[in-house]
């Protein structure tokens, strides 16, 4: 059973080793991890320890290998099929960032009940009375929730009852979900109210 | 000195709080606002315990009373002058964003190496070789890095150089800043990795 704190950094772990092994780098010690995510050394240690234990001692870690299997252990080995309801400003961004396909995410269409465009960045957009019939006949993996609040736990409902299990959360209200479905949310107000409260409580 | 843990709960029972405010309730229990947070009723008063203990029992908490406590306890009884660097598509959502003047955020300025757009919702779209004089004839509380991963290390360089003292950066990566600097991250490949993680690991 891996801890909620340690999934929380497995994919700051990912970026970071994923940054070096772009940059050509082969091999780092758990000291200069630590140093680059402000944790300790033997945090980081006794964290990677958690997924088989791949440093060696007066070497550290083979990068490749190391992003290998940080990538497995994410579930990143795979490609998964995405859909994003709701395309205003949040949509379209999402629609529009390229790292994602570098990751396996596939953005396949996106959903509006008031689809202007016909297509954002090569995606068709679909009007919503579609999305039941699309889930019928399409694998998601992951749906977006990118709307306006009010609209998002209705969306949630139409898509766990079209047998979506994962659900990114963009809309900025508290959703739940039966068991056996997976919600993370995005908050940036959350986010946002957290910077307000630290900058106050900065001694300047 | 409140807990890291308790500094991320807050803005969740604020967001909720206002969420009922906005819907006209008066009064709420701790176990109410621990089944909307998915976390227990005693964590609920003792976390709000720590910032003065509002409850009473057999009554519950005044749901105004609460609110601009928590408000004022976030930060969020002022007005912040915030600027976006990077005008594609993050920084557009961002600055079509109507949720954050609702709280006292204001976008007054964005910044962008090829500023397309003269304004964008109303925002006047800047070059970046202006940034620095901006800084010196403006009061900027919160600067947003909402650029590629490439450039946001020298803007965050630059923000600094200009007196910036809070940032909350949306670029993938990790940035250092120096002691006295408030950087918040927001990073959505870390919360789809999580969320691939999660459904990896589901019991289907």
């Amino acid at each position: 059973m891996i801890s909620e704190a340690v999934i929380k950094r497995l994919p700051r772990y990912y970026r970071f080793i994923k940054q070096l092994a772009d940059g050509g780098v082969e091999r780092v010690s758990s000291t200069k991890i630590a140093s680059a995510l402000s944790i300790t050394a033997s945090q980081v240690r006794q964290d990677l320890c958690n997924f088989g234990g791949f440093g060696q001692q007066g070497y550290g870690y083979d990068v490749g290998k190391l992003k290998i299997e940080l990538a497995a252990i994410l579930g990143l080995d795979k490609v998964y099929d995405m859909i994003i309801v709701g395309a205003g400003n949040i949509g379209r961004a999402l629609a529009g960032y390229k790292g994602f396909k570098d990751d396996g995410f596939y953005v396949r269409a996106l959903f509006d009940i008031d689809p202007r465009c016909s297509s954002i960045n090569g995606i068709k957009v679909y009007d919503m009375d579609f999305l039941k019939t699309y889930l019928q006949q399409n694998q998601v993996d992951i749906a977006v929730i990118a709307t306006q609040k009010d609209s998002a736990k209705s969306v949630a409902d139409a898509l766990i009852a079209g047998g979506v299990k994962s659900i990114w959360n963009f809309a900025p209200v508290e959703l739940e979900v039966p068991e056996g479905i997976t919600l993370e949310n995005i908050s940036m107000s959350e986010s946002l109210y957290v910077l307000s409260y630290r900058s106050k409580n900065r001694k300047n």
